[in-house]
């Protein structure tokens, strides 16, 4: 299993946002996400980054 | 290891466009995305899903 975390980039830092994220779905400006658990979250901005082997993905504001 | 592989949609259909992606990176309306064998491809769209579970990532053309 891939256990990939969604975080958010703010000011240089990186915030964890979402843990164990399945579906990423960007939607009229914000990002749908959905993890193993069925946990739901929309994040206003845009996929900054994705890094698989590093089970991150990263998301920032516009 | 997640071995996620990219599709790019079209006419409803889904066809493998990389494998193995590890990186995949938004830039100027384009996607980048490299693979783990160092294989790097730039794709005119966005993306459109991901589901980490299904180890899929789907981009469609604008």
């Amino acid at each position: 299993m891939c256990e990939t975390n969604v975080y958010i980039e703010k000011d240089g830092k990186e915030d964890l946002y979402l843990e164990n994220v399945d579906i990423l779905k960007p939607e009229d400006g914000k990002i749908y996400m959905k993890n193993l658990f069925g946990e739901q979250k929309f994040f206003e901005g845009t996929i900054k980054e994705i890094s698989l082997i590093k089970h991150r993905i990263i998301l920032k504001k516009d």
